[in-house]
């Protein structure tokens, strides 16, 4: 593939930011990636491990005579970041971000984006639980799917070129409406992610003797919880404040689920139990039919 | 290891029974392995497959003559098959399992027990969501936990030669008493498993376009709910009619815990999401720590 970008600003270089300026490294489509984060260290860091080809000491600095800018910062940070950048991005250059929810990300940037730029808000579905420069890498995105979910009447062009960077890197690429997205994630992600920080608190707060335990025996169900309830904090917030209403729709319905489950428990209905042990036993072999797990 | 067991009869020869009978081998420690299944299939699979020396045409005559005898069958079948094997038992012998739940499995095999006969309940922390004797290996308990759960007053050699067992298949053994069991594997275990089953069904409820997406994005925390909610029903649905009180006990803190996560989305409280998750990640160093990750 030929050069796709003159320079390319990635706003955080975090476990995503730092793996797609490995990535985008690698398929050789950028000319010049920039970076800029609001922890120096992190930035310095990239640059020393040869990730970025240079630090910006601003964002804004980063972006200026940049023709695709990625926000890749937790969501909270993206509307004053966006201020901050927006009279300093270049006529025809593309805004895209990484972040795990769509309709607030349109909401926190659209309005600062000028005339002339294009937003395409993208969302790789690929991490891990660790956080950091050092944590990424350029296989990241290898074989997962990438959304994209440009807002109504986006140039189509603009579109192209980043489902083009995502297919670059890896991905599988799908055009999304973003609300869509958003309630597709709320149950694939939001919600499972949620679970285990609320039952690997729970564990937290049992008397220490017995936690101790829990920590030393450890078995496989608690052992993936507590693996997914280590991803990064900051971030985690900023989902479930962004997609509150999603996540909580999902929240109700797993909450009924749990409770008839419980009612089946204390009146020992094994019929009950074993019915939908077996109905969700087809759906993990969907998945695996369809190559995600 | 010199041999310790003239002949080790297996009840039951899915996944845990046949790494069992793969790992006893390998080790050495059993002059002859023998098993009955209440699917001949399973039993004439795992003589194909060279996991046993000999099946047995009942639990009858796979007992008869054992000086070691292992339920690993689902516990709900415990107490029958200890009635009909009960008569069969030879002096001296040692009656042990490998189920999840220990005060159920002492309440359903202790009364069978003759005179003479020990009864040293075991299990082990291991497991896939795989079933069935070609999913069984001889790894699978290495370097995991046995626990090892004798009623008071069991035969101090009797207990030994259980906890040598496991040594021997690569475990790391501990003796604990049976409820305090029940309590620890129901946070670190069952109660796991009964949320991943629980959103896998939630997910299977979903108007059916959703669905195929979920399916088709299924991202990490998701994809990890539905590896556990494959595991075998039969099993699960014995796991939690056995072990009522202490998974209701631990489901009502959980929920209760998420009731007010639930409530701190709706009201943005972002700092209570964040100190949660801050907690957990930590808790998650500390599995690391213990090398159970």
């Amino acid at each position: 593939m030929s050069t796709s970008f003159e320079r390319v600003a990635i706003l955080g270089i975090g476990l995503i930011g730092s793996s797609l300026a490995r990535a985008v490294r690698r398929a050789g489509i950028a000319k010049q990636i920039v970076t800029f984060d609001g922890n120096p260290e992190h930035a310095a860091r990239a640059k020393a491990l040869g990730v970025v080809d240079e630090t910006a000491a601003s964002a804004a600095e980063a972006v200026a005579g940049a023709d695709l800018v990625i926000f890749s910062v937790p969501m909270g940070a993206y509307a004053e970041l966006a201020a901050e950048i927006a009279p300093h991005l270049a006529p025809g250059a593309i805004v895209s971000d990484v972040g795990s929810v769509k309709v607030a990300a349109i909401r926190d940037l659209g309005p600062h984006i000028p005339e002339g730029v294009h937003l395409v808000p993208a969302h790789p579905i690929a991490g891990t639980e660790n956080s950091g420069p050092d944590s990424g890498f350029a296989d990241l995105f290898t074989g997962r799917w990438a959304i994209v979910t440009p807002p109504p009447g986006t140039d189509e062009t603009a579109v192209r070129r980043v489902t083009d960077l995502w297919s670059a890197v890896g991905s599988s690429v799908e055009v999304m409406e973003a609300g869509h997205h958003d309630r597709v994630l709320a149950i694939t992600s939001h919600l499972p992610h949620l679970i285990a920080y609320t039952i690997v608190g729970t564990a937290t707060d049992l008397e220490s003797t017995l936690q101790q335990e829990v920590i030393k025996f450890s078995a496989s169900g608690f052992r993936d919880f507590t693996r997914i309830a280590a991803s990064d904090p900051t971030m985690w917030r900023d989902v479930f404040l962004n997609n509150r209403e999603a996540v909580l729709d999902v929240l109700q319905r797993f909450t009924e689920d749990l409770t008839a489950l419980q009612r089946a428990i204390r009146w020992g209905e094994g019929e009950q139990l074993f019915e939908l042990f077996t109905r969700t036993r087809a759906i993990r072999r969907s998945i695996i039919d369809a190559k995600q797990a």
